[in-house]
């Protein structure tokens, strides 16, 4: 079976599971939650790989686990206070209110798992890597777990789920219509070491194609639920490249990780797509910037 | 002139200062701002010379610098909102009220320098040590920024002024009476590999020092200022030693880095003490964690 066949049929299966965990709000997104803490699992194995450089230093991967789902947990219960789909008891609500607050926890999650890191590292290693070990641990914990948790604050807002599909669907769209886009019409490299075989038409296609399925999503939602979104076209046509452009940005950065550990694929756990950071690379950087976009919006008054 | 006596010096120029910087809201505390803003810079130099691994990466320091200068002005502004002393006229208020909220800027920041780090890493650097550069560049904007901002947040409690006091006085306590306990009574090696001169008995006079000092500190705080502070002595027998071994971790964290870098001192910015962070090492991790130890009392119910 060629890898692009591989490629579609894990699509086929992982897309209708997404938008399953994403619209099913029946047992209070504890699938989403579920599917969350998998990812982050082993999306840091993943990531702890590539970090590990031996003596020179590697992560504290079961510390760095447990602080990242602690972390990814707060957004979920930020996100189980937030949700309207669903009311939650009220016993379950104070029992988690001093959890529901992301922002109150992660910076001193991140202090703790410092000093933490310091402490197993002169307990336990040689002093040789120390910088890089501790480093590295925290970085993993933002680079996953804090991305990820954005995706459940977005979901929590009252156009959280069309968020996730204008955010989530352009960044996919914007790799496909790349790769297709490439294979079809490549002409120009693009230039990057890192990606010698990329081409402008390759991107362009890619924007392209983004923007085609955001103003197209938007029409659609709106035509279906009969409820005007608070997302015009003209936004739109500045806000998808922006975005297409910061997903390639989180596609690269991926890469440029791989090329520094001298790994081909993040792991092979997804046929035809490789690990699951080659799959969620560009959408752990979108979801986020797309939250600090939304939630400047309306600090600046807009509805979102 | 002998070490001991440069650091005495040193001391006694440099704690003056700081009870100024503290004490002083006349210019709405912009000299404690400014103080803060060279530690940052000059810490951050430091901590960025020790992660510099040459071709196996190193921090993108100026990036950091940049990043490292915001958060600590985020944190500054929430102090200007926050403080009693001066009041701060409404138009500069409204101008900086979307830059007063600290939690809602660390955690945007620290993703826009992730991907940031990574497109200079992409554009101008060989792939080699992409992870470690853009590891240590976020984690040295923790180290400093985020922990110096805590000194300000603290501040801004009713009580700040005195917490500011009990707990960069008992580290410097813990430190001094460590040291003097150690040259005076030191007879049992505390048997750690990174710090082989360090004995059992240093250790316990600094806590004793320590706790003397702040236990002596909240009676004549009270005395003088006739009000009775939240904090009772039974807490503070509790606090201190906790509080003491957490700067002492500190400390440690700061003596791994450098040998893990194979520098003696941070520099030589300081007579007697070396540099910037071998001053500071341990009362930056107590600082915040205090803080956090604060709100989490104060979201308990109680007064802080």
């Amino acid at each position: 079976m060629g890898e692009t066949t591989k490629r579609v049929i894990s699509s086929a299966i992982l897309v209708p599971l997404l938008v399953f965990c994403i619209h099913y709000a029946g047992w209070y997104y504890l699938q989403l939650y579920a599917l969350g803490v998998v990812l982050v699992i082993l999306g840091l194995t993943e990531f702890y790989r590539f970090a590990d450089k031996g003596d020179d230093g590697k992560p504290f991967v079961k510390s760095g686990m447990v602080f990242g789902i602690f972390i990814f947990t707060v957004y979920y219960f930020q996100l189980l206070g937030a949700q309207k789909q669903l009311p939650v008891p009220p016993e379950i609500l104070s029992a988690i209110k001093y959890f529901q607050n992301p922002n109150a926890y992660v910076i001193p999650m991140f202090l703790i798992l410092f000093i933490w890191s310091f402490i197993l590292q002169i307990l336990t290693r040689p002093l040789e890597g120390a910088i890089h070990s501790v480093s590295t641990t925290i970085v993993g914990v933002v680079y996953l777990s804090v991305t990820m948790g954005h995706f459940l604050v977005i979901m929590a807002y009252d156009y959280g789920i069309f968020y996730i599909w204008l955010v989530a669907g352009l960044t996919f769209i914007t790799d496909g219509g790349a790769y297709f886009g490439g294979r079809w019409f490549g002409r120009h490299p693009a230039g990057l070491k890192i990606s010698p075989k990329k081409t402008w038409e390759g991107y362009i296609t890619g924007i392209i194609t983004a923007t085609i399925y955001t103003i197209g999503l938007k029409l659609t939602w709106e035509h279906f639920s009969q409820t005007e979104l608070p997302f015009s076209i003209a936004e739109l046509l500045i806000f998808t490249p922006v975005f297409s452009l910061i997903s390639v940005v989180g596609d690269l950065a991926e890469s440029a990780m791989k090329r520094d550990a001298k790994i081909k694929d993040s792991s092979s756990v997804i046929p035809g797509h490789g690990g699951v950071l080659d799959l969620v690379d560009a959408v752990i950087i979108t979801l986020p910037c797309s939250y600090f976009y939304l939630s400047a919006k309306a600090s600046l008054g807009f509805v979102v």
